[in-house]
This record gives C-alpha cells, structure tokens and sequence, in this order.
C-alpha cells in the first residue's frame, strides 16, 4: 500500500460536521500504519480495530489510542469533551447487541455528545422496558440496538415521539441470515417514520443522530 | 383430470383426527367438481375457495357449500356443532391479517371446536394488547397472526404460558417480502419456544391447535 | 369484515405526534368503507389508493376526499394549513420515482408542513445536482428518492450535514430486483450516517422528518 | 461488560412456566462469569456451550456446571428429577443430526420432563422408522428432527396424531443451504398441522412441548 | 419475427435420439405460425401450450396438432405408436401435479414409448404409496413428481433400485417459493444417487429417461 | 455419541443395489470410531473424509482403508474387482474440479465398475472437448463435472444420445455463489433431458449413473 | 407529472456521445406526453413502449414515431443514416431472446451504426454457431444475447478475440429465475475478459459498443 | 493430481490474444507446481496466490516469480516491457478496493499495457474524484473499481464517454452482501451502456479492457 494510495477526506468534517472514521477489519497493519502517519496532528476514530489488529502496530501509535475492547473502537488523538444535555437515548435488546450500542456510544462520546445507554431491555421481558420508558421518550433521538426479530424498534417506535434508528445485529443463528432477518424485520415495523442503518452499523446510526441533532448548514 | 387421477384421504380422520382438506387454488373447476363428486356424503373442508371459483360449480354443489369470503373457506356437507369451552385464542395484528386469522377459526369451526378472536391488536398500539392479555394467557394455545415485523407474536410469546404458534402473513411490501420477513422474524423470536406454520397458513395453524388438544393415540 | 375487526389507533397522535394513516392497498371496498365510518369526523391519510378503489367508494365518502393520483393519497377530511419555514427538502432521481416523493411531500402536507421538492437530479446528469446543492444543504432534512443504483443519496449524504433519509424505489427492472438493489445499496452508502425506509415508503420517509424534526415527548 | 448491561429476566418461570436460557455461542468469557455470578444459587440452562468456552471458566464455577458435550449443553446448579410419564418422543433422521435432538432432550430433563429418544430412522430406510412408529404415536408430543430434505417430519406428520414439532438441521453441504432447504420443506410439509422451530434449535422445540403440555395461565 | 430468425435443429434426432421440442409459451402467434411452417411435413412436440394461443392459430395448422390441455401438449402431425414393455414409471404426489407429470407421460407417448402412471400418491398417506410400491420397483425408470416438500422422490427413491427422476414443481405458495422448496429438497434427498429436473420440467424428465433407455451412439 | 444412535442401513444394498455410504465430514473421531465397529466386516465407502479425521483414527482401523487424498474418499474392507466394459464417461471441465470428478470414479471403482476419466476440458478451449467427443459419445451415461458457468454439460448434452449427469461444483467466487449458479445453470440447459445432482456430489452422480445401468427390480 | 418535474439531460450527447433514451414502461400516457413536447424538435430513442402505450399517444406525436413490435422501440423524430462498416456483431441464443438482441440492433440503428445479427445459434446446436464462427470473430465487438444457461456466450467468448458482451435474458422458468441464472452464469464465464450488463438490457449492450468503438474524449 | 489431469490452453493466445491465467486459490502446492512444469518456458499470471502459497513451492520455482502481494498476483517468467500511450485509466473508490483495482493494473503490465491508476477517489468526497476527471475522461476505457454501494462507477459513467467496466468489489459488512450490493448496484446503473465483471474481478476487467483495444480477428 503506498501513501498516495490513501486519501483522507479532512474537509469533510467541514462539510458535514464530522470527520472520517477507519474502518480497519479489512485492512493490514502496513496501510493502518500509513493512515494513522497521514493523520499526523489529527484525531481520527478508530471502528472495528480487533484486539490482534491493535496490539501489531507500534506503541508509538498505540500510546496515542484510546481503546474498548467490546466495541473495538479506537479514539487516535484527543477528543472533544462531553457537553451539553442528553439528547440521544440507546436501548439494546441483548446482552450480545452490546458490542454494537457500545459502538454508537463511543462515536458519540468522540464528538464529546453524551447519551443515556440502556441494555438489556429486549421485548421477551416486556417489564424491563416499560420501567424506563417514560425516560426514554423524553429524549430527541433514541437508537434502538437488537437481533433476531428485531422486536424492540417496533415496541419503541409505537411509543416514543423522537426519531427512532434501529439498528440490526448479526446476533443469533439459521433463520437469523447474519442480521438479515433483524434488517428486513426493521425496514417493515409496524411502528411509523422509523429509519435503519445497516447490519451492526454503531457507528452510522450515531452519526446519523449527530446528522439530525445539528440540522443543516448555516 | 380423469377420476383414477383423484385419490381422497378418507382414512386421515381415523388416523390422524382431522380430515383432508381441499386446497382450491390452483384446481380446475372440473377439477374440483370431480373432488366433490368423489366425496360423495363425506363432509369437505374447502379452503382457497375464490368467489368465481366457487360460483363457476354447478348449483347441485354450490347450495350444499357453506362459504365464507374473507377467509375464502367453504364448507362442504354439514360440520360439528360447537362444543366444549374455548381453549384456543386467535390474535390478530392488523385488519389486513384477518383473511388469515378468520381462515383459522373457520377450520376450528369445521371441527366444532370454539375460540377467542381478537382483532387489530398489533403492537404499534401496544395499550390494545394489553387490555385483553389476562384473558388471551388463559388459553391452552394461542394463534398469532402477523405479517410485516411480526412484532406481535414475540411480545405474546413473552406475556403467555400455553402453546404459541405464529401464523406470518403476506400483508405489506417490499422488504416485507411476500411474508418472507415476517416468517424469519417469527422463526428467531426473542420469545421462547415459540413454533411457525407456513406464510398466510391459518389452516396449517388450526390443525396444529388441533394436535396439540387432542394428542397422542390411544 | 365486522365492525369490530377494526381498532383505530386514535390516540397515536398524542403518543407520537402524527395519525394512523391507512394503508388502502389490499383492503376491500367494504373494509375502506368501515374503516372511514369509524373515523367519524376525525381526519385520515389515505395511502396506496388507487383510483378505481377511489371510484368504488360511496360519492358521500369520496367528496370527503381531496386525492392526488401520481401518489395515491387522499386527506379524508380537513388539513392543517401550512406553516412555517421549508426544513425538509425533498430531492428525486428520476421523473419514474416522483410517484414515492410525491407520497412523501402529501403526508408533509396533510400536517401542515411545508417542503422543498427537487425532481429529475439524478447522477447520471451530475450538474443538475450541483445547480441546486447549496439550496438543498440548508435544509434540517434531506429526503433522497432513488430507485436503479441508488447513487444519488450517496452523493448528496456526501455534501449536506443534515438527516439524510433514503428512500428506494422499485423503479428499473431485472437486476433492479423490484428495488432492493437500491434499498440494499442505500444501506451500505459510502456516505455517512444516512438513515433508510423501505422500499417506496414515501410516507414512513416524511414521518421519520416529523419525528426528527418534533424530538421528545416533553 | 459492565454488570449492569445484564438484566436476567428471574420473572420468566412465573410467567412462561420455564426459566430464561442463557445462548453460551458468542459470549465472551467475561460475559459468562458475569451472568453465572448474576445467577447466583439459581439454576440456569446453559445451551450451545462449547468444551472450549467450558474449560475457560473458573473451577468455582465448572464444578457446579453438569455438562454433556453433543449437544453443548450444561445445567448450572441443581435441576428438577424426572417425574411423570413420557409424554414427549424426539425422533431423528440421521447421526449428524443428534447434536439437536440431543439439545431438546437435554432442555427437557433440565425440567424434569422424561421423553422417548429414538435416533437414526430417517426414510431412506424407511423401515427403521416402521418399526417404531406405533410406540411413537401414542405420544402427546413429537419432535421430529432432520436435515436435508427433512422427509423425516413429513413422514411422521402423516402417521401421528399429536401436535409434530420439525426441528430443521444445518446438516448437509450444497443446496441443503445450512439447513435452509430443511427449514422450508418443514414449512411446505404436506402432512397438515406441522409446526416448524428454528433451524438446530432443539431448545426451542423442547419449550414448545412444555407449552402444549403445560397449557394456559390458571 | 422474420423467417431468418428461426433454424430449427433438425439434425438433433440423429444427434440425440429425439427432436427439437417448441416451448410455445412466450411465443407470440405470428412467431408460433412460422415455426411450423418451417417444420413442414415433419412431426414436432409443442409444450406450454395454452388453450389461447392454440385457439389463435390458423384452422390449417390447429388442425394437425392433436391437444391435451391438462399438460398444454400439442403434437403436430403423426406420431410413432406405442411399442415396447413398459420400462418407465411415472408416480405424482398429488392432483395439482398432474399437469407436470402428464407432460412426461405426453412427451413419451411422442416417441412411442409406453409407461405407468399413478397419481396421488403424496407421503402424507403413505399407505397408497405403500400398495403400489412392488409393481412401481420392476421399472428401470422412475419419474416422481412432487412439489411442497418432495417427500415422495425421497421415500421412492430409498424403496426402489433403478434410475429415479424428482421433478419438482410450483405446487404451493409462501415458503413453496414457486417450486424452489421442492427442488432444493429433491437435490438433498436423503436417498442416494437421485437425480433431478427443472420445476415443472416433465418434459426435461421424459427426455431423460429416454436417454437412460436408449444408451450411448453405436 | 452412544452406540444405539447408529443403525446402519445394511438391507440397503438389497433394496438398491448398492449400500450406505458414509459422509464423514461433520462426525467426530468417536462417531466415525463407533460407525466402523459397527460395519464390523462389512465394507464401506466413507466420503468427504480430511486426511485429518483419518489421522485421527485408531491404526488397527486406518490400516483397513484405501484412502484417496484428492477425491477425500476410503474404502473401508475389500472392494469388487473392476469387471466389465466402460459404459460410463467421466468429463470435467478444470483442474479445480477434479476432486469432485474423482469422487465420482472412486465410488465406481468401490462397486467394481469401470469407467472412462477425461479432464480439463472446459469450453473455454472448446477444441479439447472435441476431439475427444466421439470417443465420449459411445458411453451409454456421461457424468460432467463444471463449476463457474457450466457450460460443459449444455455443450456435452448437445452432443451425446445417452444420459447426461451434470454435476455442479463449487468452483469459483463471487457470482459463483459456492456453486449455486453452475446448479441453477445446469437446471436450466439448452440440451434436453439433463439431469443434475447436488453441488459437489460426485458420490451421488455415481449412484445415480449405477442406477441407470442396473435398472429395475427383478 | 407536472413539466418540472421533468428534465432532459440534453447535454448528455456532447458529454457522452449519445442521447438520453426515455424507458417507456412504467411511464403514463401523460407522462410520455409530456416528456416528447419537452424534447421539441429533437430526436429521442423510446424503449420498452409497448404497443398499447403507443396507440394512447395522440396522433400528431405517433406519426413521428418510427415503430418496430418485437423490440418494443421507437424513434421519435429523424435518426442517423447507417455508415461505417459493420465492426459489431449480435449473436442470439434462441428465437425467444430475439425480442432482446433487436434492441440492440434498433439502438445501434439510431446512432447509424450497422451491424450483424446472426439468429437461433444456441450451443444446443453447437453446428449452427461453428459455422458462422469465422465471420463473427471479424467483429470489434460481440453482443451475444441468451437466457437459461448463457453458454453461448461462454463459448464465443473462448472464440473470439473482441470485446465479448453478455445480455442474458429472462427467457425460460423455474430455475431460471427471471433471468438471473443467465446473468450469475455470464459473470463467472469461464471464458476470460467477458463483460456483462442487466438482464434483458438490449439497449446497454448497444451503449457500451458504441462506448468501445468511439473511446475517450479529445 | 496427475499431470494429465491438466491440460494448460497454450493456443489461446492466437484465438484470444492473452494467455491462459492461473487462479491459484484453491489449488493445492502439488497441483501448482505441476501446472508451472508443464508450463516449462513460457510465461504464466498467477491470480490470487496467497504469500502461504507462493511460500510453499519449490526455491526453483518461487525466484522465477514476480510477485506482488497487495494484488496477490505473480508474473512467472519474462513478461513484455510496456509500450504505447496509456489507453486505459482505473479509477478506485476506497483504499480497500486497491487489492482488486491492482490486480487489473498487474494483469496490464503482465501483457506490456500502460495505464493510469488513480485511488481512494469515492464518492463520499466528491471533490478528489472531480479534480481528476479531465485527465480520466481522456481515456479509451476506464477501469471504476467499488464496493459498498458502486456509486463511484455511476458518476464516472455519467462523465466519461469511453467504455467504463465497472468492478464491483466484496468490500464492507451486512448488506454489502459480500460484494452483490455493489454487483446489482453497478448492472442496474443510471449511467447508460456500463458494462460490470464478477465481484473482485480485477483481473476480468484488464481481459476485457485488452479485448476493446485490440478488436476483431484480422
């Protein structure tokens, strides 16, 4: 991989009000390496960087990363504060949908957004979401994280005003189709005006809510 | 369609306690009119029934058809008479599922065999299920009936003890896929221990209540 | 189909901010006209109504109606007037796809919401886009409307920081898959943070606006 | 994982009638010992388990794990002795397909429910299963498991009067499409009143049995 | 369609043992009319034939076509009679399949080749299979016709020692998926060495078993 | 695995003239182990076996099969000696498929039945094919082994009288679809009368071409 | 449709060196209407507009319309006169895939660019194509056009040493799939360098060889 | 693998005017080294040789190869020096796709062909694609290499007039679908007369690039 063979898009963040993220599943250490020596002085969010994938760069660059693991996201640089109120709510059905909220809350926590994480709430225990949900509705967008039926996002978007991002997971098994299932299932709730994003997409939905949090441009 | 080519089930009642029924769609009207013919006396349950299908037979049969046209069943000869207490419940998501749901208590009533049917209880209006759910648990088996997310089934599989069995529907379109995604969605049900029938099948679903009230042979 | 087959969700409005619309493919004459004697005086959106199901409603009924037919929509009933300044812009790729924005800008107006409508930019004649970017960008919400490749909400998620919300149609045929090739497509943009609905769903696109333009409950 | 992303649904037994099962495939380590701790001297049902996941717990906990490595299951505290006729039989097409039907054997002793195991007799040697098929009949329920073309289940579903549960399997290579083909074959039986599972899911089967034997809410 | 288009491979009985066949459906009339002009004095198979586009050729030509309309054959001028033991079975699962396997059985007769069909023989009850079984083993071909979950190619061909033909068909609707089921579970079957057609292909099936018949070029 | 959940099926080479073969892939060292003790003297045919499995197995069973690595297939116990003139031909289209091709030959020769191998002879370089055709032509079954876009058995079909196997293999990436698309193209072959086993199957065209020559029951 | 809702990429031809072609199905007669008075006095290409779409075009828009059936295209004003030498040819598979490659033919036509069309060479026959082989291989570029298995483009492209262009086509049924095993299978030509557009794309086959001969911009 | 098993096609250079390339995954290091024996004096591209691979033949053999691991291609033995004007530019949307746009690049030099490689120029930062789009359009054939949603090939499509060869790539996670999103997305473009290769096909792509340059047969 030589370096003019990358091209980081750095005006996007004036563009569209946030930077450009790595995915780095996929990618070989060398054209990490090459990406993180192009960003220089720059902060850049790290997705889908697995444990194995972090531990081979070099601790000059690994000093400069602030890792978790169940997200396997990565901040390279520092990143903005947390400010302002809670906006954004995440409700997850499972505890193996985790991984991908997590993802959406550290994407937030980069651009120093703060937001109420709820785990756990999936609709076979119907009880543990209806406790919170008059706190959830009160926030202005909620991303709704689960699997297999994808039930949750359908039970939510039936009971809070806000805009509802479902997110499907790969979770599960046979009938599951690696999320396929939870997609499609999401795409046709019942529940009116909700939106998805792609298969254990974190980060796409908390972009997104960033999207609808600053509105266009000025 | 010669007559040899016709060979009626009769022994399926003694053997498994219902008897065949006659998928109308896709047959001829001569040949449906030889199926009649060959069950003679016989009682027939005639599911699929188009209204031009059914007025396409001669009158001799027609006036012996006992028809219903949401669910397009027909019964042909005289049925059981309703006996004993309701042990099934029939629920429905949406209005448009009820040509489905209906097709289930009409095989049930074939039988003799009474139920609860409740309608237009889809979960993006939760409060509608939860006024009736007391009564709906009671049941021994309870029949989902959803198409799109098939949210329903999963949030019922989760307040109920009996048996559930999810009946998807073809209700929607697009990523509603002719019922696929309802189908895959009933299939990994957050809920568990939840059983499918085929796509818009209330009379697969009936049959199945059926067995599993009057179990094993004696 | 009996009265009581049908529960309207009259309450939605307060829980969501919008109404039950009615989904009228697929639904009977008889079942359209049950469904609008319930509603009493209250007002109904009207989706997926095509003109012949329109012409075999009664004239009391249809009088009641102010119908558009590109779209099939129909308001039952009165509809606030527009107010406020346009937030959302809507933008189509081809003149074969203003049947789905034109679904969207209806249900924008039957609560009173103005919008911008741009039709015919699609990329392969990128400058038609480009005239009217710095327009579009202003707007809180982009509505993107495209069947084929999908290619113009990727490029204009590209270039405007608001909510971006695709919608794909099933315009095109063969490998077009009757629109999932565009759905599957927007769901993997290269675009970040873009949102999706199903297939055609123009009206779940304009509710996803209102949702995201109302936020929480209060 | 935090602890407070884990939220084990303890009301479940009250409610369904059986406890809430832990899917061991896909958690970590961590995850693991973080709901066993959660569990504390309650029992739970351990599924999909496998010996290498088993082997990195600790000791304190292994020991009270009674594990059974075909179908990876472990019972995690103290579970309920059999009592009571067998009123359930597992019939299996193939010896590739005993991982599953072993699964639901399992489930049910879990509950202290006995059941009739009867493995190897899919049609092909079609005489296997003759031989066995008056004492299989007379159960209340039967699950019937195959891969393939899952001939097994229709086969069954004509000669048994109880309610016939098809567990689909992944065996196979080519179009059985990890186990796809036998998940609709199953769906598609032409022995009516067939209820169909998740594909491997011999959990799922086993907690259908003990809703139909259980029956509703008193 | 101009005659140019149109080279009809006479040469293919020499070849192969039999003549090119006409699938009609999706030929217009114009395009039929100069296929048999082309054809002259020599027989031809006409297959998907509809009772319509027969109709609408000239009474010169309908003339010389000796119909079926069960299996939508046609064959235009004489054909060979009926010589020979009859080495091929045809067995159908159920009525709605006649109209493929009469294709078979329409296609043999084209070339003079005897067979015994039976009809009605699906595995849902065995018992008529069963009956039939001893006479259907003595024939060196075996063409089963089964569409839903083809369990009857599967039990036929773990009962009988020659050549077994499955030819799936459309019979059926939802996860039938026009066929697709069956012909995915007939390329499964447990049973070994089957070998299958395309859905609804009886035609394909007869040509195969006269291929079995007939052997190698001399 | 306990020894009762084995049945060997070994009336099978009485009812079909060849016996049950075993599919190694998917079974553990103990399955395998407890299969072999089982067939006791009886021989076997295990297919899809990796040189790890058998590496794994005891030496006192090991030393009793004739393994070949290309084709993954043993001979448990002695075989027939190959008697009798080649009536079957064996065509494959690349070198990347000759595993499969070699199954098919292996399973031949564990039934003492000759064969002719011709490889490497895809259209691509359709000169290779014929000049060998005339040759292949005399064999009264040809068995034609091509991934990618099969187009080998249409060319061979449309060249040879007798009956044509076609054997879709895995072969290939992307649009290749694990060997989908060779399956669905060989369905659907210009040449008339082509039958088509599994993906991958060897083993079963073998059967299937062992069939053909043995014909009925006696 | 109102007018600006509409807008010709006039400049396309400047840009790419061809027109705009309007996509007639799909399109309402006043939509067409209103797309021809857009254009005024220059030429369009009209595809896919069936008969009955034309006869509903008022007559002063129809006498302009230069019309040909089997391809369903229209010129709507004056075109090109033919020029050149022939440097394309078109190869079809079966006279049922006419309908496809005359589209080609017709959209050459308009751009008065000449061309070979050689009909009714499937590989079925492969005599047919040989003996054409010598003058097709003359050609720049070869458009070959089949449906079911597209091996004729397969074998062309192991012939000829031009740009090799597949239109598969939706001709046959079952595991034809609409035409998506002719598309999957032309992708994985195992004939190298084969380029592929959508199924029944007639008129992209024509764009892309105008495309090759005409190259880059000056 | 015995050599004659292989049958190397050394005459297509004078059918096709390119040699016969090796795809090398999925053949074993026995089977590889026979190919480049047979192979001898003349020169061979190895596609998709995995640096294990090359790493396990022979010394001998390995210094005879040019190998490039981005691309995972090898040149065995001398190939030509490059000569002419670049005709061919290959435009990359994302440095993950470099893998694939490389492998076209090294097919080119293989044969001696220029061209200009321009990477990371997707969509999503619309600017670097149109600083560069005077120089790409100058080009005879543009090589457009995309994964996720393919817009990149649409927009150069839209801009370009010479042959665009669009090379849809596996890039991305759930509905990229590994790489058929971007595969459909591409055959179904707005931009007219594109032409598409299978998914990662890089090397396809130079072929066909190869094939537009050098024409007909003389």
């Amino acid at each position: 991989m030589a370096e003019n063979d990358i091209k980081l898009d750095f005006e996007r963040h004036e563009r569209l009000g946030f930077d450009e993220a790595i995915l780095s599943a996929g990618k070989s250490t060398e054209h990490l390496i090459a990406i993180l020596k192009k960003a220089g002085d720059r902060s850049l969010l790290l997705t889908r960087l697995d444990q194995d994938a972090l531990a081979a760069l070099p601790t000059a660059l690994t000093e400069r990363i602030d890792y978790e693991p169940l997200s396997r996201t990565g901040f390279f640089g520092p990143v903005a504060a947390p400010s302002g109120t809670k906006e954004i709510a995440i409700v997850t059905a499972g505890t193996s949908d985790v991984r991908v909220s997590r993802e959406a809350a550290r994407t937030l926590a980069y651009y120093g957004t703060p937001c109420l994480e709820i785990s756990d709430v999936g609709v076979a225990g119907l009880w543990r979401l209806m406790e919170r949900i008059d706190e959830i509705k009160r926030h202005r967008v909620v991303i709704a994280v689960a699997g297999l039926d994808a039930a949750l996002p359908s039970v939510v978007g039936g009971l809070v005003p806000g805009l509802v991002i479902a997110v499907p997971t790969s979770t599960g098994y046979g009938a599951a189709r690696g999320g396929e299932t939870a997609l499609f299932s999401s795409l046709v709730s019942c529940a009116p005006g909700m939106v998805v994003v792609n298969i254990d997409n974190g980060y796409g939905a908390a972009c997104a809510a960033l999207r609808a949090l600053q509105g266009g441009s000025k």
